[in-house]
Parts: C-alpha cells; structure tokens; sequence
C-alpha cells in the first residue's frame, strides 16, 4: 500500500462507520466546549498519498481548531528558520512521564528548560524562537506556513476560541521560563502567537495533506518542490514517534506505530514515511487526551496495511 | 529573665562582637547585590521586652528590606481582615520541604493551593487578601499596619528594592494560582503589594518591637492596648515555629526553638511569648537563606537565659 | 488547670460522651482489620498529671498497639544511647510534605537520608541507633524503656498485629537506606525491632504516663527521679509539634498547638509540658491517619483549659 | 548499504581507529571498577546483516558483561512466555524523565508499576514474568534464550561481576513492587536471575548477531529459521527506540535515530530494521550511562551509510 487507492478509500469509510456507531464515552477539552461548537458531533478521516492520491471518510471538510498539533508543525519552522542547535539549547529532546501541562517539570529539569517541544512549555519555547519583528508577525508568519503545507490559502485562527483559551496556566509556564531566561520578550511577541496558533482551523484534509509533506521527505506530494528540509522531517517525525501523543506516547507507539501528533479538540495528524499522511477528527478524549475513535482507526489501518514503522 | 535588664545588655554586646570577628562565607541574595548596598557589613540586634524596656548591640539602628519577615505579619493582617477560616481556604497551614519559591509544591498538592503561608507562593495568596480596593490601597493599609506595629510612622518601602525584585518567577506563582482559583484579579491589585512589602525597610529596634507585640500576646509592650487578636497572635507564632525559617525550619526550632520569621535581606524576626522580641540582621546567609550570624546569637541567647519554648 | 482535679474529670467524661454519640466514619488501618480485633469500637482518653495525679474516661484500660507512637519513644531511647549529633546524622530535622510512608522523599533528599524520625524511614534509621548486640537485645531494651516510662512491667508486643505488619513496604525502605549507608546490619537486627515496637500493646494510662514524663521535663511525675534527660525531651517535644500528627501536622499544631505523636491504630499520645500528659485511642481514622474522636478531645480539652504552648 | 561489504569493514575500522585516538573522560560504572577488569581499555564493534554476513573491528572478541543491554533481550524472551497482554499489565510502555535507577517513580506511577522494561523496576518485573519453577531454572532459560539468538554456546554469566553487583537498591525496588503485587514470590526466584542476567558475558560479535536476529524481523540471518515472533520484535524494536538509551534516549533517538539498547558497562546492542545488527563496547560513559565512543560510531555510521529510521 503505497498509494491511496479505491480498497484503501473503501476501507476508511468501513473503518468510520463502524467506529461512528461505538459509543464514545470519553472526554472534550473545556476549551471546546467554551465555543459552544458541537465538534463533538464530528468524526472524519482523511488520507493524502505521497504521489497526491486522496481519499476521506465522515466528516472530513467540517473545520476544527487543531491546537496541539500544531506544535509539530511550527516546532519544523522553527528549525529551518534557527536551526536544530539552536531550537535544542531551548528545549530538550527527551520524553517525560509529567503531564504536557505540568511546570513542575520545569523545575525539576535543567534550569527552567522543557524537556521536549510538545508538552505546552516546550511549544512555547520553540514558538519565541520562529523569526518575526513582533507577535503579529510571528503569528503570521506561522500561520503562512501552514497555508503553504496544507496547500490552503483559506487557514485562519478561531477568535472565540483564541479567547476561550485557558491562559493563565501558560502564562505561569511562559513567566517562568523567562525568569530562567529560556524565553525573552513580552507576552504580546511571544505568547500570543501560541495562543493564535493552537486556534487555527483546519480539516481533515489540510492536516492529512501537511502530514503527507512530512512523508513525502518534505517534498510536495506528487512533485520534487521542497517545503520542509530533510534533516527537519527527520527531527520533526522522530520527536512525534516519542512524544506526540501526550502521556500515551509509549503505549501508542508500541501499538499503532507511527509518527503522529494529537490535539485536546479530538484532532490528530499521522505520518506513515514514505507512503502517505492521515488527518483524523473525533473529540472524544481518552484519559491521555487523545481522540479515541482516531486512535482505533488508525490502529485499524496500520493493522490492516501494515504500515508500522517496526513492522 | 522576663525583661530586657543591664544582664541582656551586656551580653547582646559580648556575642554581637563575638560574632563579628568570625568569618561569615555565607552568600548574600542577588536581589540586596542589585541594588549596591554595603548592607554584607551590616550586623545587628534589638530587643524590646513585654514591659517595653529595650536594649541594642551592633547596627541595630540602620535600616534594611526585611523581605520574607514580612510574610509573617501580613499574615496577621490578613488574618484580622478576614478570618482564619478564609485565609486557610486559600492556603494550607503544612511545612513542606521543597524551597520557598517552589512552583512544583503548587502542582503536587491541592489544587494549586501553597502549602504554608511562609512560601512565597502562600504570601502571595495572603497578601491578596488583606481588604482594599485596589492595589495601593492594599499596599497603603500593610505598610500602615507594619508602621504600627513598629511604632515608627517613617516605615516605608526601598523603590530601588521593588524594581529589583526577581519579578517572573513570583509572576509565575500568581498566574498558576490565578488558574487554580486560589487568587483573583490583576497582578496591579495583588501581586504589586506583595513586591512592595517585601521591600519595606526596617531597623532591628523595629523589628524587635513587632516582635514584642507578639510576645505580649497581641498588646502593646507596657501596655493593655491591644494591637493584635489573641488568635491571630496563636496562630502566627505557631507557623513561625514550624514553618518560620526556610527549609531550616525544623533544624532551628530543635536548636534554637522560638517562633522565630527570616529574611534574604539577613533579617530575623524572633519572639519569646510573654518575655521579649528580637530583630537581627546579618546579612551573610547559609545554605537555606537564613542569617548566619543571626541565628549564632539567637542560639546563644536562648541558651544563656533558657528562652526556649519547649524548655 | 495544672493538675488534674475533679473538674478535669468530669469535663473528660463529658467530652467523651458526646464524642462517642457521633458518628465517626473515618478509615481504620488494615492491619488492625487483619488482626480481626474489634478495636474500631475503642473509645478512651486517660490524663496524668506531672504531680502523678490521674483521670480517665471511655476504654482507657483496654490495651491496644500504639503504632507511630513508639517513633517519638525510640528516639528519645535513641537519643538517650548516642546523642542528638549521631541521630541526626542519620536523620533529619525538617517538617515534610510528603505521606510517612514514601519512599521518593528518600530519593530527592540527601543520599537516602530519612527526612525526620517520625516518618517510617526515620524510625527504622532511629531504631537501628539503639545500642545492642542484636536485634533481640534491641527490642527487649525498648520495650524495658516503655516500661520504665509508662511504670508498668506488663508491656509486651502483640505477636499478630507483628505478624500482620506490612512489611515489604517497610524493606524497601531498609534497603533503600542501608544501599546509601544510612542504616547498617541485618533485617533480623534492625529492622525486626522496628516491627516489634510498632506492635507493642499499651492502654490510655500508660501513654498518659509516659507523656507525663515528658511534660515533667524528664522526670517520674510527682518525684525528681530523672527519666529522660531534658535535653532529649526538649528535641522529642519539638519534633512531635512540628511532625507528630502525619501530614496533619501543621493543621493540628495550630488549631491544638500541643505536642503530639499518633498512631493508624487511632492511639495519639500528647503532652502538655509542666503540666499534663494524655493518652487516647478512638480508632476512626481521618485522611492523614489520625483518631478523628482523639483530635477532637484533645482540641475541645486545650481549648476549655488554655493549655496551648502559644497560648 | 543492506550488507556487510568492504566498505563498511573499512569504514568501521576508520571510525574506531579515530575515536580510540580521542581522549573519552566519561566514568567508567563502578561495578565495573569492583571487578578490577581493565575494561576501560576495551573498544570495538562488530556488524551482522540480515543475511549474516559479518565485519568486525577493534577489541570486538573480547568479552564483558552486558548490563542493563541484557533488558531488552529479556523482555524478548517474556513476551513470547507470556504474551503482551499480561507482561504490560504488570509494566508500563511509557518513556520517562527520572533516571534508571528510581524508586520515586514507582510512587508517582499507578500504584508500584514501572513506567517501562528498560528501567531497572521494569526489568525486574519482566524477569519475573519468564516462566521458571524456580530461580535457578529462570535464569538458565534466560542464558540459553542468550545463546540461541547469539549463536553462541558458551555464552555464560561472570560470577566476580554478579558479586559485585549494587544488590540494596534493586533490592528495594523489588520488595517495592512486591509490596504493590507488581511482582511475586522469594528475592532467590525473582530476583536473583535478574542479577545474573545483566552479568552475562558476551563479545560485540555476540550482541550484533543477536540485533542481527531483531533486524532480520526475528528470523536468524541468513535464513528463515524464525527465533522471535514478528510481533515481539515489533514491541522490542520500538521501546528501544523511546526508551532504550537511558535518559539520553530522546537525543540519541533523534541524532542517531535506530532502536538500540545500552549498558553500563559501556555495550550498545545496535538494530538496524531490515539491515544488519551491531553490537559495540567502549566504556567510557557519559552522563546518561552511555558509551561515548559507542555512541559516535554509531552516529557516524548512521550518517556515512544513511540507515536511520526516519530519514
């Protein structure tokens, strides 16, 4: 299975259907139900093949904030915009057993420093290292970028749900660090655009398609435009192997293994290197914080395919 | 020994000269070097007794930022304004044994609530709420309160200590508990007063007075004018003794063992209930962020008149 | 009130009267279960005065194991055989927030050093200082200071509350230990004792008794016969203010404010220095593991008498 | 690069003969100081590809205890005893932060479960899992599963090494476990193998055969004689990749990128999936407990022969 063909397109609507009828009883994020949006109706899937190929199942065109997926996406900026060297003497590279919230382990590490890009200090730390003269520019900076990689002119933030987001636990996580001096600069330049792009929208297929540039070794799909650096896709597809799916990060990549990343809205963006990207919706959480019908979905195809990393 | 008599006098004098000529390498806190005082060369003790005799040995006259010494009389402030019950609904009445700028302790207990009101965390949750409109009002009414207490209506704050305050770090301890609940409103209304009092600056003649009052069971020395409940009173002597000196706390009340609250600044406050108060100040600091030279002549104090609690 | 007199007599049955109509649900500890006894129905108090005058109420001839308590006793045998300086060489002084029980308090402190005495850790560190050839030769030296103290030759471990102890938790808090040096030996000559003593059966009377000692300053109430040397009692008393009651410490040095030290059997021994000891056992555990009937006798005691240490 | 060949005979044989003429100032562990072996001065590596062809290079014959490398083998070996399901019942499959070594882990966990098998709690636990009647049976089974994946019949344990061993601390983890019912039964059953296990000797060509096994998907090189099923090395190949290199896991994971597991005796054992094995020693370590010397080789090779997983 290297491209998306008609079983694999028939496969994914078996997949939704049956999943569609399960009962989910797991949790939304607060945030999500702040906004008032019934996501929590939503379930979609979608898939986008190195060579370009499509398919999708459900409700996958129905928009959602993808918050902490967004982390993978601008941690890859800002290392073509400074540098690995750089972006890891602010963060570190290891996987932790504390909670993607906590800031006890931020004083526990090295001196203030978050131990990896995708709890919400380390993202932090990484969004005040893309380049930009001040918070609106970074923020649109990175919002750009995603555009570029989800081949979507139309990406934006959700307002509501930018007010909507709980900032005073980041605002801890962001003060402390800069008393440790890991971040610099004020809130408005480098909190902020956290803030905006944990609330930017997309579907299934912008996050499947963005995953599937990640596949495809950070070439367009279907053609040799580079968009993302090798070494980048590299670093980026490793740190979501080990730590992209919050606390569960262990558990999913013994069982599903494949680098992905997940959001508290129920989103989650896939990447099987080599063949093709997935973006999911299901806001159902398990305890970890990840989507539960996203998560046997994929388990189901990888199965199914055999698309795991370790075989 | 119930008073301060020519014995005490004497003997402050013996050990204030004793304790000069030995070599203090203790640290001094970067806040106090920030501001360029010579105060590493101040050393000094006060003591007013419940009748109101005095006596001093050293700079006892020379003022300093009394810092943390603070935290245990906007304690009884708060206390007064509010009531027990409120204030440990806010914060717990535990020692701890994490540092007092710990931000970890928050997350480990309840709910973003402080252990003890002797952190920094916790002072900072008391000091939000001693009753006033706004933040001056709050800041106007505990320095009112400390100018009584002392006697000494020119207490005021150092301006040039209050922008040296290690600000983020203390930011990041109000955020965290403003997500939690457990203080509300604007870092102008409740956390510039707690940088303020911190800064206030006293003498060891003032701090010895304070003391006093506490050791006269909330009355004025030499008098019946009540200045402080009997319960607050009670109650803050007790978490000076169990909580009172940074993680010291417990080697000191097994030592030195009176209700005793210090400072980074080298400043100590100490009470001996229904005898006398003590102000020291000796700014070289051990290992815990307590005066050395201070707690040398408190120890021998007690011994020599057998001041302590528990005999 | 320093003696007990008719008046404290009657205010003790009283008191246990309207306790024992309560109902008290808290936990009882599952060794108790396990010995199938039906101490959850314990109810006593008894009081000595440091003039050997004595009072009761409830059960307080029913004999019970006293669990924790022996922490406070052992270290002051301890105390008695190798000095303070040896003891806390081994121990420390400090007040935590950590259950008595932990383990991880081990590891983030000092190489494995015990916070205090009145954690498990710290008593079996404690008990492994008293001086024997043996583990047999240790607790028969224990158990003779318990009898020497409580006046009562009867005293003797209950063999399946010894058997029913558990122990493994209890071993890999030795090991732990004796893997960083801070114990030595065999579990058969050091940590067996420790075991023993936590199983050794004593009534409301003998806990008075021996608290009676202490608030005698060391001595055999109503005689100058020395027991304890009054520095070994000043050193017990303060680690029993500040760490006697579990993680209720804090809360119960303030709203009782006498020196204390409880048991998961629901014993709780307390002492009113210069004038009284107490001994109480109400099975019925709050969720630090104290008696909840015991606490609350003791503070509607210290409160109708005035018999706080800071008033 | 899917076969051992003379360029990469070259190559290794470059690479060891530069990084032996570097100065390595890592610490060597002191178990293996104990033993008084002069294995400081080993270094070597040795290659099997999947179709077992072979290459070697530097002290690659001579043989020393495999250590913590030996955690990864064993869980092979429980896996296939008793199934995923049980053995993770009983071990989690999550990375963490704390060190190997921890006990507080345990605490914080669910109750007594180790985050995972590559800490020592966890191997402990996972040794206990290999079906036995008893101590001795456990860990011939364990040495002989040894053999046949290295092809070796007289791989066998160093009796000084397994004296030697740091016995306390594991020791209190055991009884840690045992205390939560992680694991069961007597230190001589349980126990006792896993001390012997991580005390087996083999020589670098013995560990690359036995990776060459995990890279040939479970198959002995060269053939279709399957050794391990596909589904246990799929689980072994991916917690070596999270969690195999100590804490410095994440930052090898990420700059050298195949799953691999580490001792402290300075051997790597080396998967490349699909590819070959390697098996390396050099004993000097750095701060995570990793070889130095290994780790560049390895880095080096990865890049020369571009064999990372994920680009």
């Amino acid at each position: 299975m290297d491209r998306i063909d008609e079983d694999m397109t028939a496969y994914l609507e078996k997949v939704v259907k049956e999943e569609s009828e399960r009962d989910h009883d797991g949790e939304m994020a607060t945030t999500m139900e702040d906004i008032g949006k019934d996501e929590h109706e939503l379930f979609g899937v979608g898939a986008v093949g190195t060579d370009a190929t499509r398919c999708k199942a459900g409700d996958a065109d129905e928009p959602f904030p993808i918050e902490s997926v967004s982390k993978a996406i601008v941690l890859a900026l800002a290392l073509e915009d400074v540098g690995p060297e750089k972006v890891f003497s602010h963060v570190g590279e290891e996987p932790e057993g504390d909670p993607y919230h906590s800031i006890a382990t931020l004083e526990e590490g090295k001196k203030g420093e978050p131990s990896n890009p995708m709890i919400n200090a380390g993202a932090i730390a990484v969004t005040s290292l893309v380049k930009a003269a001040d918070g609106e520019e970074r923020f649109a900076r990175i919002r750009d970028y995603m555009r570029t990689l989800a081949d979507n002119p139309r990406i934006d933030y959700n307002h509501s749900m930018f007010e909507a987001e709980k900032k005073d636990l980041n605002r801890a996580l962001f003060y402390y660090m800069r008393n440790h001096g890991v971040v610099e600069g004020s809130e408005e330049d480098k909190l902020v655009p956290y803030f905006k792009q944990t609330s930017l929208e997309m579907d299934c297929m912008d996050l499947a398609r963005i995953a599937a540039v990640f596949a495809n070794g950070g070439c367009a799909p279907g053609s040799d435009t580079r968009l993302i650096s090798a070494q980048t896709v590299r670093i980026v597809l490793t740190l979501m192997f080990t730590t992209g799916m919050y606390q569960g990060s262990g558990k999913f990549s013994v069982e599903v293994g494949i680098p992905s990343k997940s959001g508290v809205s129920g989103a989650i963006m896939a990447v099987v290197p080599g063949r093709m990207g997935f973006g999911l919706i299901g806001p159902a959480l398990d305890g970890c914080g990840n989507s539960i019908a996203g998560v046997r979905v994929l388990r189901k195809v990888v199965e199914r395919w055999n698309l795991r990393v370790f075989g």
